[in-house]
């Protein structure tokens, strides 16, 4: 570990965040709120004491191994929560700072999963950097700074790395700052045009960002206590649902698109899994629906079935009808989704489609090799081989987040006594798979969960969000090992 | 696929099936029950019409490939069932042939989920029936053709790879006809001891048997309608216990030991992970009934905790307790053990102790390999280093086996639309790892269950048993291709 380099992009990284957090700051004195100046305020004073010399501080070697981009990504996310955290503590909107780290925790993770019951009772700046972290936490903050900051040696490749989720297989193009800003540009591009439409469709302006910032994170908070089925809206529901997708999709796609190699774009394997799980997954819910006679007519059915599926393989999660009370099929394909997710390479979190294909496709091949061991089969994403070692990590990564879902579902349940089964279950899984909501005493908010249980969602969150590393390597003691 | 072959040895198999239906076919008469006499004489006279023809024709080429080994295994397993399933049906105490075909696979599979509601009404005959295609099972029919029959080349070899569960890390002794007799006469000297461990608790003769027979192939029928429980003896409660806790290791401990090789029977990692995972288990449900204040004293709490987990662990299923409206970790605890299941070359299912321990073995050096990609650790069991293409066949089984159980969820909630969430979940996971009884409406058994449901659980049940690859198998072209 080089600390000193590490201890200046940590400062460096509280800067950049120091200075997202000015818009909320300001906002709160626009709208004349009482107590959140100052909660901004002491904020961004001890981000700002902690962050300067820190950042001031120059460290001659700036070389950063691997290992170290990895500590440094965990780190960062947690000093990032910690202070983030402060300004739902200090205005005493929330409970606690336990319930203020859940609430950023889960923003900055773009998970979207609450301890608020009455949203609409919070002042707008608190909403509006509630939904801020989600916009920031879903491109990463240390992607931001490779893109924004000059200096930058090629070691930081390692901070991208551990950072950007999914499993790469290509790159977009090879200098990591071009790409940083390439894709920045993009976000920021989709995120305006979702603030437009949603306008467009009388959104109230201050909804409109912040339902935009949510949907381009994938997160799911929402200023409406209702969520998006709030509004009563069949346009805003169309406008949200077209840019979840999106969302969901790999940022090269549209990169492609825009330097006009559309053959290229659509050649993308994953995004036709994309799609033709979607389209599988509305289906299933939409015969679950009329099974059950839960809506009267057809277009209620499908509009409220496609909204619910794309919320969740998405994993924003927000919320057009009351899903808890909908028939088992249509809670087991959204419960199914959850881990499925969204495309590598875009701010949408579950296993990420590549890695499910991957997965079947390689345990698909082992029934072959089940009866011809010795046959060598490769296993083909877009027509090209996959290296083996990837394979076998995705194999591996599948194993490890599956034995952290068992092991926390366990944990919850030492903690947490009273909750039921299926809130177990589905607590867990959304938070490692980054969604937000989940069934039972769960499908609303984490309000009613205790202080110890959100503790291990925090993690859970985190884990899921950095794609597991990262967090565990905190705990293994070489990781510290200076060099 | 040499058909003639394939064909001869189901002939052989029908046969000696015939000839283990001959101890309830005379038992119905002995006990002059009504219905029963004709229901197994009919099925004698289908079993020796189909199998004596087939037997007698004896094919010139007696070789069998590893293909042809995986598809007569899946054969053998569904045409035994096929006419396992006809006494019940035949008899009229079971509402129809799919409730039949589920109780006589949900036995050879050594599940021990049943239809039944009241089972004491049921005669005798049937119940030994029941029971008795756990003990056939829970060693494999193939497993007995090769111990009883002279004639065997060594192709047989690829019929027990088949039949035998869990990965093979090392060989008991080379002969496999040797070592089958071995196996069968350590499994029957067990059931003998446990007959005669519960005559002494004052358990009925007939029962004693029934109870054997179900503990042996950790499978878990019994002949009383409130399983051991209903016997309200906490004798007959010890000795089952310690019978299920000792049919989920591994028989080659047990040769090992009657051959006085002490210390290498307990130098057997798996061995010492069986206990810790059971003593953790045992600590988690108490600590939950201690909470939750579910019984009165510790005793209770312990008594029916620890009975719970060891049912649960080795997939018997055997109950003493209402676990269904058990506190959450004792339920979460429990769907765990489901899936951990005991270790390999036992009669248990679920995913076994060793593939257990080199998933998370495996998985948890690749948090090492995160930071240094070209480290080479390799997995050890036992001291000994894994072969990386056992590691690799562990970890596509785990992701294909956990694909199978979404899907299986998914096709379950499409076909039984009036379950509720954890029903579902943990109906698919009971039956894939032929553990027996779930939560919610499968706790006391599958008599709600619809026909359709029950043929996808059939399936889950025989996956689970022959570990997925022969019945796959089935469904892959290739596999029937001449040569």
């Amino acid at each position: 570990m080089n600390y000193r380099m590490t201890a200046h992009l940590l400062g460096q990284i509280l800067l950049v965040v120091a200075g997202f957090l000015l818009v909320p700051f300001i906002m709160s004195f626009c709208y004349a709120e009482s107590g959140t100046p100052l909660a901004f305020g002491v904020t961004l004073a001890s981000m700002a004491a902690i962050g300067i010399p820190l950042t001031v501080m120059r460290p001659k070697d700036t070389s950063i191994n691997i290992k170290g981009g990895f500590i440094t990504v965990a780190l960062a996310w947690i000093v990032l929560s910690l202070f983030g955290a402060m300004p739902f503590a200090i205005s005493g909107y929330f409970a606690s700072y336990i319930d203020s780290l859940f609430e950023i925790v889960s923003g900055l993770t773009t998970t979207g999963a609450t301890v608020l019951t009455d949203i609409e009772a919070v002042p707008s700046s608190l909403l509006f950097w509630r939904s801020f972290s989600h916009w920031i936490g879903g491109m990463g903050v240390l992607v931001f700074v490779i893109a924004v900051l000059p200096k930058s040696n090629n070691a930081i490749v390692h901070l991208a790395k551990a950072e950007i989720p999914g499993p790469q297989f290509g790159k977009l193009v090879s200098k990591l700052r071009f790409t940083a800003r390439i894709l920045y540009g993009i976000y920021i591009l989709l995120t305006l045009i979702e603030v437009v439409a949603l306008l467009i469709c009388r959104m109230p302006v201050f909804d409109s960002f912040i339902t935009a910032f949510s949907t381009a994170g994938t997160g799911g908070f929402s200023s409406n206590n209702n969520s998006i089925g709030g509004y009563n809206s069949l346009a805003i529901e169309i406008v949200t649902m077209v840019f979840m997708l999106l969302f969901s999709i790999n940022m090269n796609v549209f990169y492609l698109l825009a330097i006009g190699r559309f053959k290229q774009a659509f050649k993308n394997e994953e995004l036709w899994w994309l799609l033709v799980i979607v389209f599988v997954a509305i289906f299933l819910v939409s015969l679950s629906l009329t099974l059950g006679h839960v809506y009267e007519t057809f277009g209620e059915t499908l509009r409220y079935s496609s909204y619910q599926v794309i919320a969740f393989i998405s994993t924003t999660g927000f919320g057009t009808a009351n899903f808890d009370d909908w028939p088992v099929l249509a809670q087991t394909t959204l419960f199914v989704c959850m881990f499925i997710g969204g495309m590598a390479g875009s701010t949408a979190g579950g296993l990420k489609i590549s890695r499910v294909i991957t997965l079947v496709k390689s345990s698909g091949r082992s029934i072959k090799k089940s009866i011809s061991p010795r046959t060598v089969v490769s296993v083909k994403i877009d027509g090209k081989s996959v290296d083996e070692n990837v394979v076998k990590n995705i194999l591996n990564y599948f194993a490890l987040l599956m034995s952290i879902y068992f092991v926390s579902v366990i944990l919850v349940s030492i903690i947490q006594e009273g909750m039921d089964f299926a809130t177990a279950v589905t607590a867990v899984a959304t938070c490692l798979n980054n969604v937000g909501p989940g069934l039972s005493k769960v499908a609303a908010g984490f309000g009613e969960i205790n202080p110890f249980a959100k503790i291990i969602f925090i993690f859970d969150m985190l884990i899921g969000r950095l794609e597991i590393y990262p967090i565990l390597l905190l705990f293994y003691p070489k990781s510290w090992k200076k060099y």
